[in-house]
């Protein structure tokens, strides 16, 4: 079918923009930043003039007409593509370029103001973008509010009522939980390091290896911030950065990045580029990574296995207490930092900032107000103000590159994990080889209900159909209390 | 200008597909290559039809009618530009989308065969490369034979016979030159490895830098085939390869990468991807390699400075005397393998393959021919025959690769590195500096020399107005005299 090939070709465009920004971020050398930008943004806009061609349109249009509903898959993903083709032709090409001009402005900016904690640095871009991000809200168009454009972009088929719903339960049961998890936390720091960062490699490639990481398609390599992205359909590329004083930190990184690794790795790769081969939505994406770090990579089960091996590893651990250990991993206190967040604290910081990004497009707030906000928002949950802006609203990375609408998929995420790690081990074999830190048929099982599917079902519809119920915020709940607060 | 703002567009898209050839060569997972084959035909077939687009061509006619000549590099650069497209536009885009895939298919299978040494896995790919390779050098047109049409997309404005001429020369004095190298050559092994990778990437990394390599906008990584590739205007890449039983064979892989690294980095940036700012030829790039891994890297004064740097790094040479040392650097021998050729016999592997590629396209000889007719040219220069296909005609990447018309410009670089060396410590300053390993005012002189001009003028005319001699093989033959043979 023409328009098959044709979303293929867009793709594999967008996959080699996908090589050229992960290069970005590993090997590129510090003053070569400006023109990957335009090689950047030069891939995106060629990719964006293809999908909305006239040929382009034209063979979506002639595929619907003769498709007679047979094959669910194809039908499926025509229905995809003509999701996705209504917001692009949205949007034009220019505004993609200027968009895509900005964000890397933006990014640099944004690097400059959080160094210098000077919110004023990063102001006028982050105007900016949220600017391109009302305009792409208006030429999309939307119901309730403009939040609800951004977050189809991300998590398609819900609303910010859905979300902001799921949020107040959340933030209800979270306060309290959070709060008690500090007060019960046994903090316990590790033994002295250096923990030595090849040391941590070779630990943390056994553990990518054990739970299901192919690395025959692909790899791991350092950055500043961990990320997970795909180059092609057998070509997953995870990052990870290093602390020697804590090898954990590097750990659970690569457990979080191999879960969203292990999803693409599962999708079909003959369906590349296909909404049937790829990741239906970031919540669902999240729920895979927060899946391997949380429920399973700080389970007392997982560490049953692998606490003698990272003893075998590093050997200041030779004679620290496995308990000691499992208070290291599930120590919980107020950061004002999100990526250094426990799991006890962790959704408290997204709410925040789908507060803030809602009330911004919402223009309840002004881009000045940020910081303002922030400290009033953050001093409401957290009970202090976070002792500046670097730490605060610039501490994030998603605004600079135009993601907004996409913090709420992290809550999402853990969400979802929850929901379908219970699902899983309420089948018997799972839940005996998961007590053995077996982790084969947990991957199976996620391989069968999540991976296979790509995008051919919502999210919540398919959420439905590996758990029987929609996404909410019950097993998330239950799972924090039996591991932050058991006589909660 | 239009059309300059149009050939920069085709620059920005090649140096994408750069990237994605570089991370292949790097970090590509083994599972991964097929898609990446794909990805690398797509963006060169896109840069093809750019080329050759009706846009194009018209904004060439537009500035070529506009032009006044009162810029002579804006005419220089309309006049390669122009060169460039009449070759391209003779070659449907179909041709080259199908000869990339032929390329890709070539290479595997030349993997194969060299891994089992067996022409016959090769012979069908070879046929195949050989038969695009003839069938672009009659679409491009040529006066004498194909081979000049071949060798003008590597080395404009020279000929086969102008390369035949200087081969001969060479050759008849190669012959005895060689053989007294050997005779004369006083084998010293190393004291024996290992030589830690990470200490000679340390090492590797302070002469690259003392010789001029940016860093800045550089970096060297691992491959099984050390290059020097460009991904952008200050983004130069070199790679190298580690031998822990020989620190040099990496280091003078770095020094010969870098050669070409700063060349790189010497074109005017502000002209990437016009051919003012491009270099001119790869017989002009090789010039520079050779001239900073030979004429520099193996010389006396070269290791005069660096010998106790290398001592530092390396315990084993503590009590290794110099002159065993620059034995160990001067040793000649005749090898089956040309990249492990040294500098008195590396040219004659080249004369070899040079008369073979010309053989094949004037079908003096066909693909079947290719071993018996290699073991007999190589039995003639180097009296015995290679043990295996492996080790002979199977040993070089670039026919694979479809690099044919390639292999004479590395004698060329050879010829004119040595020239432009002699012409630049001709100049006191530069010698009294070279004299005490200082190569800050050499390689300024190859900056205003060679690197600041891009390809404005034509390789020989380039030559010319830096050494006021066409190339010519005497600087080298002297060199080779003086190094190998002293007494010859």
């Amino acid at each position: 079918m023409i328009i098959f090939d044709r979303v293929r070709e867009i793709a594999l465009v967008n996959s080699a923009g996908n090589i050229l920004s992960w290069d970005q971020e590993t090997y590129l050398p510090s003053g070569s930043a400006d023109y990957r930008s335009g090689q950047l943004s030069y891939l995106a806009t060629h990719a964006h003039k293809l999908a909305t061609s006239d040929d382009f349109l034209r063979a979506l249009a002639d595929a619907e007409q003769t498709d007679d509903g047979s094959d669910p898959v194809r039908t499926a993903n025509l229905r995809e593509i003509r999701r996705e083709s209504d917001r692009s032709v949205k949007i034009p090409t220019d505004l993609v370029t200027r968009e895509s001009t900005a964000q890397s402005a933006g990014h640099h900016a944004w690097i400059a103001a959080r160094k210098a904690s000077d919110f004023s640095i990063f102001a006028p871009h982050l105007e900016n973008l949220f600017g391109f991000a009302a305009k792409k809200a208006d030429l999309w168009g939307f119901v309730d509010e403009p939040y609800d454009a951004l977050l189809e972009g991300f998590e398609r088929g819900t609303s910010t009522t859905t979300i902001a719903g799921l949020f107040d339960t959340l933030r209800k049961d979270l306060a309290p939980l959070s709060a008690q998890a500090i007060t019960r936390s046994a903090p316990s720091e590790l033994p002295p390091g250096p923990y030595p960062v090849s040391i941590q490699q070779s630990f943390n490639a056994v553990v990518a290896a054990e739970i299901g990481f192919d690395f025959q398609t692909g790899r791991i390599d350092t950055t500043a911030h961990p990320f997970c992205t795909t180059l092609g359909p057998r070509d997953v590329r995870l990052t990870t950065r290093y602390m020697t004083s804590d090898f954990t930190s590097s750990l659970f990184g690569v457990m979080h990045e191999a879960g969203h690794g292990m999803y693409e790795q599962g999708l079909p790769a003959s369906d590349y580029g296909l909404p049937s081969g790829s990741a239906v939505s970031l919540g669902i994406h999240e729920s895979q990574s927060r899946l391997w770090e949380n429920q399973v990579g700080r389970s007392p089960e997982f560490w049953g296995k692998f606490y003698p091996i990272a003893q075998g590893h590093f050997h200041q651990l030779k004679d620290f207490p496995f308990e000691k250990f499992l208070h290291h991993i599930h120590r919980a206190e107020y950061s004002p930092i999100r990526v250094e967040a426990d799991e006890a604290t962790y959704d408290l910081h997204i709410v925040l900032r789908f507060r803030i990004e809602r009330m911004l497009l919402n223009r309840e707030i002004t881009v000045a107000q940020v910081p303002s906000t922030w400290n009033d928002l953050f001093h409401e949950s957290f009970g202090f103000i976070p002792p500046d802006d670097a730490r605060g609203c610039l501490q994030d990375i998603h605004w600079s590159m135009g993601g907004i609408g996409y913090f709420p998929t992290y809550t999402l995420g853990n969400i979802n994990a929850a929901q379908l790690f219970k699902s899983a081990i309420a089948i018997p074999e799972i839940s005996a080889a998961t007590a053995k830190a077996d982790y084969a048929p947990l991957l199976a099982w996620l391989r069968e209900n999540i991976h296979c599917h790509g995008g051919v079902l919502d999210p919540t519809a398919l959420m439905k159909q590996a758990t029987e119920k929609s996404p909410s915020t019950e097993a998330y709940i239950r799972h924090l209390k039996s591991r932050y607060v058991k006589s909660y």
